[in-house]
């Protein structure tokens, strides 16, 4: 059986597989947030010629369903088939993240008046040549010589002695020593040759993967690379790709996945830089708990289920070759270490970089991803919690949500009197969807100019055809031409109101929790992708951040890259991430008490109480 | 092209292979003690059909060539090809060899005061399982409980913490570890399944190579294996091996065969005893220099070449996997220490276990093995020297030479009127040929009979046709039938002389090094799997050993696997043996400017200067 594409491919299909398994068998990879369970309704493609048994149309609209859409992962082709995949439906991956906030990293690091200490140590040693009467062996004559300098207790592993003879007598007995502070050995060159020294700082996010390769003789930003983590053809969030790492066996896919993203990366780097492999001496990543367990192949079961246990916080320092990443193979790898299961090295990373944990003012720390961690405290406490935001920011569970790539409906703004929508587009082309950040204008814009109530709910009786009553309910259409069209339903808002809620609700549990109110909070970092596009005032009036005075809102950007340059260089700042990450209690939402209570009343646009919202209050009232 | 044999077997050569290569490349193996480089002259096949080119026919006589006889390393076939492979010159591999005085292995233990501590530590932990409450990570969990016991600083592999979570949960928290003072885990399994604890003793000798499978727990010797060390295919002693390697690029086929030896003989004592490879948990090695770098796949290269310098001689402790023992791949794999290029961790061994370390005697130790080996010292100090005895003692360059299997003529009586020899033969067979006890018989016999003069020559017109001019000069007739035949030729006889003069030139120039004379010594160890055979009174005949009273001469058999035996079991015979390796002082005898005379003194029967050998001149006035 084979599928043919519009495309002109023909690409085969297996017995009992469906279109999704397919296609991604033959590299052609579809949005499929939920991971092929036929919820997300993300993986539409069109039948044209053959016949499919179709398991079932999930969210698809009849009328779509009458068009010959079906969903990938529920079809299973029962011969040749013919099928066109729309464009809202492919999976974009290799595309450039836009990179953030991370200004003169130097600078930075400067700042923190911590001094270049990469994690490999070098020293340059001058062994005496051997001779009958000074006959020890190499591996002595090595030892002799690292005590004079009181370097002791190494650990010499075979691969390193196996080419031990070879190398010192190719050097002449002159060579540089590269070895880490816990007495491994990382590379052995013969000392004439001039050799730079290069790190790689990588961030896992569970959309995207940064990485910045970086000169540490000086601490430059030599380039970077960026992606989407491709982990996503297997779903969107961390919680699906944990059920497909357990319930498909997928752990060694998955874990495939990322790391060649990473040196997919790496290649370009180096060849731009012309640089070898060997070239890259240590290695620091940050991700979430989950990301930094598959990065290392480690089972994310205990994750995901109550009590909530990763089988590592703090990682011990493997190897590259471990990891198997494609740099020197016995470089060092720093992963930066987790708190809990839904806290990881991205935040730790994101609180070094904002230097809150340095100072005596208590700032709030928001990182909003794929998921939503907040952070408290000051340099004397810091506590933390995981919301379950969800992904929807990032179009997961949105009907026509979809990530801020070309297409992406990213701002809006709503005429009063007729309703009638002008909207920004990245690229300037024409709509395919709504991101993030286009969402929070939406709904901010509709609740202000009255459209939707503060629950959320379309206002009864507009004078607009924009609201019509849609296969999943009322929505309002922002964009329809033939082919198709981009709209907001009640249930999406809903799901938008949830999202918020949890964030909010989040941050007051957790201050309340110390015994603090919203106005102790003295600067507010906002960290992810995703928070770098985010309208404060936007995001205010939804009642998603609490309503402080704007001058507070500090944009931080890729936080967690950011930590993970810095813990590249610094053998300080990799001790000070340690630090807080032992110092920062985890406090469990899902089991706090007054959490039900937050999310319910902040269920509300912007929220139950107005008198938290007083600047939304006035905007509402001055209207 | 194909080989048939006379045993009906029939194999493929390639093109510009020899016989000995085509044989070894199909698991037949002849006995090759140049390496296959013509010199040996021990690969004799008959050619029967077909053409070969014959490149030399080295050491074979013309009676010999002309009835078939060639050299298989010199034998090109040239088409379709029928041979006979004669019994001597078969390689007999996988033969049990002897073992020897190794005693009541526990009692000696005690002997030494030493306790019972292996290199694997065990600890059992009661981890408290996780709650909500109490959510740290499993490493953490881990980690906690370990420290809770003064265990710190461990490092956990990525292996071990893979299989960590899992592991946990299964045993109900309840676990044994076992780890080493290094600080890696070697096992983790439930505390609620009794484990056996057991441990390898192995010795690597030249020409053979034995196992001890030991009972860690209470110090038993439970099982025995041997074999000869296939590395036999390559060559002799360790010269040929060490050229092997490094011209043939066949440092890993080395490596291969004797590990598969090494694997092979475990194979069945864990079937014997019913026990996994996963149980065995440590092991410890000793072995020359040469074979203990072959074994860990490090270049002998430089072990040959003036300076004469080893890669390692205190090897790391690195882990079964890599050197591809099929016991628990995490076992530590502990290594004698090597003194020199040519005094290896045997000789370390052999000294712990003789305990001449121990006393404030004199002693002389003695390895006759492949090469001979010498340390003279008491608790105070020691020296240690190697004299380039050559393996002709295992039959290596003697014409009709073997080691001590089925056929070997072991002892030889003549008759003083006759001249007629009586020969004892090991299995009672037809002789085949002759090994390094029953040369010394012979020899001492042919001396003490007058067939032999002081300088190894024959004495002119005695009445017997035993002695005739064969090909190669004079030689005398011990065996002969339509068959085969065997002779001790006068270049044998030079041979054995300059092996024996070696080993002698050997003790009296360490001796003199440290200033005293061979009186000075109080006792003499005898080790090696040839020193037990060794008969005494005939070798000081022969000059080989010193005219010391014989109560003063000990057997020790195979010291080097009771010396390994004695670190498996114990922390402190292990750091004896290291402290053993750093204070023996190695005399390069190559250098030294009397070696050469005493070599020169010592080419007659039993002496140049006969007052060194008062027994010997008694005895022969006495006739």
């Amino acid at each position: 059986m084979e599928i043919k594409l519009t495309t002109g491919k023909t690409i085969p299909v297996l017995e009992k597989e469906n279109l999704l398994q397919a296609l991604k068998r033959n590299g052609i990879y579809l949005v499929a947030s939920c991971g092929g369970k036929g919820i997300c309704g993300k993986c539409r493609i069109k039948l044209l010629e053959g016949k499919s048994r179709i398991l079932s149309t999930g969210k698809l609209e009849p009328r779509e369903v009458e068009a010959g859409i079906t969903l990938a992962c529920q079809t299973f082709p029962e011969g040749d088939t013919f099928i066109d995949i729309p464009k809202e439906s492919k999976l974009i991956l290799g595309d450039k993240i836009a990179l953030s906030n991370s200004g003169n990293l130097i600078e930075l690091l400067n700042s923190f008046g911590a001094e270049i200490f990469p994690i490999v140590r070098v020293v340059n040693l001058n062994l005496p040549p051997p001779s009958i009467q000074d006959n020890i062996s190499d591996l002595e004559r090595l030892r002799r010589s690292l005590e004079e300098k009181d370097i002791i207790g190494m650990r010499f592993d075979h691969d390193f002695v196996s080419s031990l003879s070879n190398m010192l007598r190719t050097a002449d007995w002159k060579i540089t020593l590269g070895y880490t502070i816990g007495h491994d050995i990382v590379y052995i060159s013969p000392a004439a040759v001039e050799k730079g020294r290069y790190g790689l700082a990588v961030d896992i996010g569970t959309t995207t993967v940064v990485v910045y390769l970086v000169n540490l003789m000086n601490g430059k930003l030599m380039d970077v690379g960026s992606t989407y983590n491709s982990q996503m053809r297997y779903g969107d969030d961390v919680i699906t790709r944990i059920i497909y790492a357990i319930e498909n066996g997928g752990l060694g896919e998955l874990r495939e996945a990322v790391v060649s993203d990473i040196n997919g990366l790496l290649d370009p780097l180096l060849e731009r830089n012309t640089l070898n492999q060997e070239d890259v001496e240590s290695v620091v990543v940050a991700g979430n708990t989950t990301m930094t367990h598959i990065f290392w192949g480690l089972d994310p079961e205990t994750i995901r289920e109550e009590p909530y246990i990763p089988t590592v916080n703090f990682f011990p320092r493997w190897r590259a070759e471990t990891a198997r990443l494609q740099t020197n193979p016995k470089a060092p790898v720093h992963t930066l270490p987790c708190i809990a299961s839904y806290v990881g090295g991205d935040i730790v990373a994101g609180v070094l970089a904002s230097q809150m944990h340095r100072k005596s003012e208590i700032a709030l720390f928001l990182d909003i991803g794929t998921n939503g961690e907040i952070v408290v405290g000051n340099s004397e406490w810091l506590v933390t919690a995981a919301c379950s935001a969800g992904p929807c920011f990032e179009g997961s569970g949105i009907k026509h949500g979809m990530r801020a790539t070309e297409g992406a409906v990213e701002s809006v703004k709503i005429n009063p009197e007729t309703f009638e929508p002008t909207l920004g587009v990245i690229g300037h082309t024409a709509p395919v969807g709504i991101c993030g950040s286009g969402m929070i204008d939406a709904m901010a814009e509709m609740f202000l100019k009255g459209i939707i109530d503060r629950k959320g709910k379309f206002v009864k009786g507009l004078k607009t055809k924009r609201i019509r009553d849609g296969f999943a309910g009322l929505e309002f259409v922002f964009f329809a031409d033939k082919s198709r069209e981009v709209v907001l339903a009640e249930v999406d808002i809903e799901n938008i109101l949830r999202s918020k809620a949890a964030i909010y609700a989040g941050v007051s549990v957790l201050l309340k929790e110390v015994g603090f109110g919203l106005d102790a909070i003295e600067r507010v970092y906002i960290a992810g992708g995703f928070g770098n596009y985010l309208d404060i005032d936007k995001a205010i009036i939804l009642g998603m951040l609490p309503d402080l005075p704007r001058e507070k809102f500090s944009f931080l950007g890729n936080a967690s890259i950011t930590g993970a340059y810095l813990c590249l260089l610094s053998k300080d700042l990799r001790q000070e991430a340690g630090i807080i990450a032992s110092k920062m209690t985890y406090i469990e939402l899902s089991i706090s008490r007054s959490f039900m209570d937050e999310y319910m009343s902040a269920l509300f646009l912007p929220h139950t109480h107005m008198r938290l919202f007083p600047t939304v209050k006035e905007l509402l009232s001055g209207k």
